[in-house]
């Protein structure tokens, strides 16, 4: 034996024998997944702290002309939207030329973010079940003002102080490995048709001392969090994608703590612990190693003033067609952190559909999974849902529609497992929001598979996700099926 | 019951229930990698055949002045080496900035070449036992002209046909799905220290139907070949990269098939089947995520005639300290496919370094895994071996040395379980040779850790292989591991 004292844990569990605590295991997940109710929290209680803080939110939001920005300005030389520090992001324009007839010399205005910011959850023990450390946040983006957010939200600017307002509360916990023990850490990418490779860290910190919380703070289970995604534009888009990350595969192949019956719910479980899937793990990655082959994304940054097809007025960028996003400025007047700014924000006015194809194979449920280009992908093409499309619908043309669309356009009402409308990121998107919806085909309807989808079961997808695999929008349907 | 009759298999081995050959296994991987002697071939006859080719090949290469090219130019403009065509690669000018003092503002010339290629080994049942087909392959930069080589090395453009050369044999075969199953289909990176994020596609296909070889190939078992890379030289760069990607190691806690006795083999099997591991595999991805975000790595391309501190003569480009890489230009009379040609390469006079640190950590082998920045890295950091370092070693000062260094120069005789000389490809490197080392630490000394690195199992080493997380010099010395 070494004298270092080093022993060995599972691989395929994070299980360990150190500290008071134990580590919070893939079964321990599950079964904060399942509980709805706690001495800590149930889900009256959260409704009611959340509408206080919607109440007392003082919070406003206007757009106004470019002109009005304090701090930030268009480059002279190529009309870039920049902030006067050179921090933050700054928005260029891009042109994509890929194999794809619709994505052909398309040219876009982008965000280029290349920082990696932190996503950060604390999760701690009480009465036996991992809690999950919420905050309610107001972002100038928001639909609603507040919404349940991470404990940490923080750029790489943010937490080495560029706009000079407070450290994020927590944020300690979250760089200092003596304080909490890292159960999740890595990077995941934001929405890469309008960010150049936005990745931030998603992290899942355990925490095993005491500590009192502010009031923007609240405990709650990952089943309370997850029901509450049942409700419209309750939980923000970080809060979804730190969630997708966290481990609930169990190894074993029954456990007491899942149901059994015929529920949905129960449906998904049997996915996320199915260790036999249709493809095996290397089938999927050749499927996705051949699409990384066939398809080409060439992209160029442009000088933001140069794109063709896009309108510059003193208020907007837009595309001539209406049928994409807008930059857009606005001006925020807050109570919290910094007290009143302004900022170039990404504007969307139509509802976006994610929607995932389901479908049971020999008694798994199994979701099609798309390999997808877009104009920000850090590798070519992104594993995502079936159906990813934030334009306008009503707009498409019959020269081209997305595959699978006709599933999603009003489905027969018992196939539907999953439908609401879920907010993108408030700090960077303004008002944009997509319905997210997961269809189930009856088992013996046969579905024509096209070479660029390919049929996984959620565990594959859950250890494709933590991998980085994922795009933000699959991840946050993903967090949003209900498992209580 | 769905009417398309498709059926689940396991995520976590290849094994399925369709065509008349079973596919081929983690388990029979194992056997093939057992198994020295069988009706096709032994080691003997297959030194014999190599001999017969090295006797037989009519290679010539030479060093030229670049101005005697042909097909190949200086750009007016940049003074970036290319093809008339504008396809194979492009030797341009590189400026990298990182967090790192020894690689901040560090200027030298890159091969740039974005295209996929395809690295392929054809495997086949003989008597119930997996072979490979090698093909003895001779290349410009081979220090003894012929090679074990996968079976298909195809760049993009010698599949397009643009050198005009023959199709190369086989391909078919991993092209089209219906002639093989695809086993192993992944990117993976070369090396990032001399190329801009180049990758291949590195492919092992099951292949049932009979076909007749060509003189130029020779079945194998995956014995053999680990075997044949205890000589120097004698498998290529190509055939060790996709043979570190076959899937080896089993979920069985024990296998019948392997050794359980005290042989160093016995305790590399034990290590590739581990279930338990210092780490789990989100204390890895944990470690992994927080390299990238703690490190830097901005690259620009620059005309390759502006570098700072590389002399551009006739015959060579080199760095001023001597202490490095070349590029210079070479012309080739062969007999097989293109008969004659010239082409820039980059050449190497010293041998580098690449060497595993091993440990056995409560009975199980762990490897110590860096995470390095490459100027080439497609993503900060990669993971590679413990010490990877292809500059000259006795040009180091005391400055900056590569961590571990001591460990690998003069060892202890009885703490080296592998040592041999490799080649590089030698299709782009000229005699560019790299000792190639695992070093076995006892139980009881104990390794300080710095940051940069973590102990894994092989087992760990394997998975992330294959997900195209670990460099070419890694794989290298992940398949020269006898396991007979």
């Amino acid at each position: 034996m070494r004298d270092n004292g080093l022993t060995l844990q599972s691989t395929y569990s994070t299980n360990a024998i150190s500290g008071l605590t134990p580590q919070i295991s893939a079964h321990d997940f599950q079964l904060s997944a399942r509980t709805l109710a706690t001495s800590q929290a149930n889900l009256e209680t959260c409704l009611q702290w959340h509408a206080e803080h919607l109440k007392r939110a003082q919070f406003n939001v206007w757009q106004i002309p470019f002109s009005q920005l304090t701090d930030w300005k268009f480059d002279e030389s190529t009309g870039d939207l920049m902030h006067s520090s050179g921090r933050f992001f700054r928005v260029q324009g891009l042109r994509a030329k890929t194999d794809l007839a619709h994505l052909n010399g398309w040219e876009q205005p982008i965000v280029n973010q290349p920082e990696f910011g932190i996503l950060g959850i604390i999760v701690k023990y009480f009465d036996g079940i991992p809690h999950l450390l919420m905050q309610a946040k107001v972002e100038p983006g928001n639909i609603n003002s507040v919404q349940l957010s991470p404990t940490v939200q923080a750029t790489r600017s943010n937490y080495t102080r560029v706009h000079k307002g407070k450290t994020p509360l927590y944020l300690e916990y979250f760089i200092d490995r003596t304080r909490s023990r890292f159960i999740i850490d890595t990077l995941q990418t934001e929405q890469n048709s309008r960010f150049l490779g936005k990745r931030n860290r998603n992290m899942v910190v355990q925490v095993d001392e005491d500590f009192s919380i502010d009031e923007h703070f609240c405990w709650v289970t990952l089943g309370q969090i997850r029901r509450l995604m049942q409700i419209d534009n309750m939980v923000n888009m970080n809060a979804r994608s730190v969630i997708a990350c966290m481990p609930l595969e169990s190894s074993l192949k029954t456990s007491p703590l899942l149901p059994s019956d015929s529920s949905f719910s129960s449906i998904l479980w049997r996915s996320i612990n199915a260790i036999e899937s249709l493809h095996s793990q290397n089938d999927v990655l050749s499927w996705l190693t051949e699409q990384k082959a066939i398809h080409e994304l060439n992209i160029d940054l442009l000088p933001l003033r140069t794109l063709r097809q896009w309108q510059h007025t003193e208020t907007e960028i837009k595309h001539c067609s209406g049928n994409s996003f807008s930059i857009i400025a606005v001006a925020v007047e807050a109570q919290r952190e910094v007290a009143n700014w302004s900022q170039p924000i990404v504007a969307q006015s139509n509802i976006g559909l994610v929607g995932w194809l389901a479908q049971q194979i020999d008694g798994v449920l199994h979701v099609l999974v798309q390999a997808k280009i877009e104009v920000g992908n850090l590798d070519i093409v992104e594993m995502t849902s079936t159906l990813s499309y934030l334009d306008r619908i009503d707009m498409l043309t019959s020269n081209w529609q997305p595959a699978f669309i006709d599933c999603f356009i009003n489905p027969p009402a018992n196939r539907v497992r999953f439908s609401s409308i879920q907010s993108e990121e408030g700090g960077r998107f303004y008002r944009m929001l997509n319905r997210y919806m997961l269809v189930e085909i009856p088992e013996d309807e046969q579905i024509d598979v096209p070479p660029g989808f390919i049929w996984m079961t959620l565990r594959q997808v859950l250890e494709f996700v933590r991998l980085g695999f994922f795009s933000v929008e699959a991840r946050s349907l993903l967090a949003c099926l209900d498992l209580a």
